[in-house]
């Protein structure tokens, strides 16, 4: 099938899985979580044809690792289904109604979006995850993965599709681009007469690439250069903690800390404790000049470096004399995701989490909680760090839209 | 100033105007409404250029008087934003609040966009319209007028840099491209570092080319192929009326019925009914076959007559046996606007309004009510056909973001 006839399917389907009811979807869902642990065997076969070409490539370890399925990420894939199937279906639910002076009923209605296209790097169990999330809002789904893990998505897309097709429901609710080619991929992304919203999840140069090449609107998700701030008024005590935990807790994710901004007032007293910290934690701390008057061993920070997503065991760090001098350093180099005051003090606090353009702004709190399951969504498709449509972490109600129904009695127009 | 000078001013200025307190902002409004009337005459005088290089220009004559100006259209333009001025500020209204088991309190908040662009076409008002919504709902705004109304467009934004300095608001919340270099509009649409939204208002044309060239999130807005069916169980008493209001009451506008869909088994009671009253409202009707046969006078319909908004006093008609087929008829044909059903049965009027795909689907009633203040929004920036982030009548609300404030004592994910 070319990418014109994967759309044309998608899209004929849509209707029907905007149909569905809440019973058939999760009944669908849990189907599928056994079909997936039945088939672990062949699953994990596919797999490891494209964990040895991995190997042959001389894949990054940590790269390979992510590739991996065994029994027990399968399982772990299928009772991520469960959990899908356990939330709240947001198709139907009544967001607004009002009643206006000629008599009309307007209710505004969440509805699916129609048809989602997700393109993605090389966790295959992103497969399967994307699939609940689409299928339970009611959207048909177009998926894309990384060519690294072809032969898993395959499998994965193969074995939920003969489950939705035993549950008498069309299997072109999800579809799978299975051409590696990137020239189809950028003609996937101008399938705007098929695909109503496109999410890229993975790397920034990936999301970059679909943001300048789409004609489908796109939400931009996860690139995350995020900073804790250490105010004059900070209590220590939280704030050592705070950053181990948001630097090193796991270092390859958005929303990990990468950047210090440290007020020249407690510089002092804080910046030897927090060295103490990064070294045994591992992590090589990039300090600007009145940081290194405090701790001469930090390395030198660029320019570069206050702009940087490491996504690695280094931090940089920046010396103010005010917070608005921070928000103002956090506005010029954040991506947009994640950023924390540690403060006593509460009006410094309002005014950070007022004035820091950010999709979430903490006080006191590791930027790690940037997380639909730490938020409660029960479920999460990616973090939106745009403005437009969703910001942060996006479950099930993100992945919607809405209609207005308007009940009249032959109005018309004065 | 080039065009990355105009967005980066409008970057520099965004978080100035996100702090104004909604007095400021009202003031400010109603400040801009007053300078406008005390300089019609100003307005006037460089409008006058346009319409003299327009009628040069052979203009057509719609659209001659869509560009001009005068006394009464200037006082119109005031009442405008003395009416934005009096509507409730969206900014800082909490959306969500909820508390997690550990302790973390999450406030979901409106904040602005920060930087919208509009791009839109001949008519000069937009400009003020424009810039009280954007201004009202706290953000900066950059404005690409059509370059028929350059010199209404300098002037008129003119006034409002002005009043605004005078009111101590840096002037730079409302930028003009003045440049009418379709180069420059092209290299405006790439500017997602500085721009957070771009709106496109006017054609289907002007709407396509966004799209297509911007790597800025746009809110598609306008484009309307809107349909009105006519069931077997229509009360013709109120079938007649709607379609006559929806086709002609304005017939260049968006919200207007292009399409009549019929059922078979009421068609040959109503539409020689419909065909008087085309004819006396000087409506050419282009139907297909089985229409044909009730009234042999009607005009051919092709296929390419049902995707087409004629913005014009034609309507096509298209025979149905079933409402299924009138609901698959529209989710092929239709632009995303707005549909209407005229049928005295609640079943059939339920299945059409879950079922059709379109921002605003009504149960006997005219189209032409999709619109912000009909809807009570009390203004609108456009009427968006797309499904992220806003559909339908777009008002103050939806010129927004929202944002995540999360206030911790010292939590730390495990």
């Amino acid at each position: 099938m070319d990418i014109t006839q994967i759309c044309q399917r998608a899209k004929d389907v849509k209707y029907d899985v905007q149909k569905l009811s809440t019973e058939a979807k999760n009944n669908a869902l849990r189907n599928v979580a056994d079909a997936l642990v039945l088939n672990s065997q062949f699953i994990i076969d596919e797999n490891k044809k494209d964990y040895d070409e991995g190997v042959k490539n001389n894949m990054h370890p940590g790269m390979l690792d992510r590739l991996l399925l065994n029994e027990k990420r399968i399982a772990a894939m299928a009772e991520g289904l469960r959990q899908v199937a356990d939330l709240e279906d947001p198709i139907g639910q009544e967001i607004e109604h009002f009643e206006r002076p000629n008599g009309l009923k307007i209710s505004k209605v969440r509805v699916p979006f129609g048809v989602v296209g997700i393109i993605y790097e090389s966790r295959p169990n992103v497969t399967a995850d994307a699939f609940s999330l689409t299928f339970k809002s009611g959207n048909a789904v177009i998926l894309k993965g990384g060519s690294d893990a072809i032969n898993s998505n395959i499998a994965i897309t193969k074995v939920i599709r003969d489950s939705l097709s035993t549950d008498g429901i069309n299997p072109d609710a999800v579809l799978l681009i299975e051409s590696t080619d990137r020239n189809d991929t950028t003609k996937f992304m101008q399938m705007k007469e098929y695909v109503d919203v496109l999410i890229p999840r993975g790397s920034a140069r990936l999301i970059k690439a679909v943001v300048e090449n789409s004609n489908i609107p796109v939400i931009e998700t996860g690139t995350g250069n995020c900073h804790i701030y250490v105010d004059k008024e900070a209590d220590l005590d939280k704030a050592i903690p705070i950053i181990i935990n948001a630097k090193t807790q796991r270092i390859g994710v958005c929303n990990a800390a990468e950047s210090l901004i440290v007020h020249e007032d407690i510089k002092a007293k804080f910046l030897p404790a927090f060295a103490k910290a990064m070294k045994e934690h591992g992590v090589e701390v990039r300090a600007d000049e009145a940081a290194k008057v405090i701790v001469p061993d930090f390395n030198d920070a660029s320019e570069e470096d206050f702009g940087k997503e490491y996504l690695d065991y280094i931090i940089s760090v920046k010396t103010v004399s005010n917070v608005q001098e921070a928000i103002d350093h956090i506005n010029k180099y954040n991506t947009g995701h994640s950023e924390s005051i540690i403060t006593e003090n509460k009006e410094t606090a309002a005014k950070f989490l007022n004035e820091v353009d950010a999709a979430c702004v903490y006080v006191n709190a590791s930027t790690r909680f940037t997380d639909g399951f730490e938020f409660g969504l029960g479920a999460e498709i990616g973090i939106s760090t745009q403005k437009l449509h969703a910001r942060g972490p996006m479950g099930l109600r993100e992945l919607t839209s809405y209609k207005y129904q308007i009940v009249g009695d032959g109005q018309i127009r004065p």
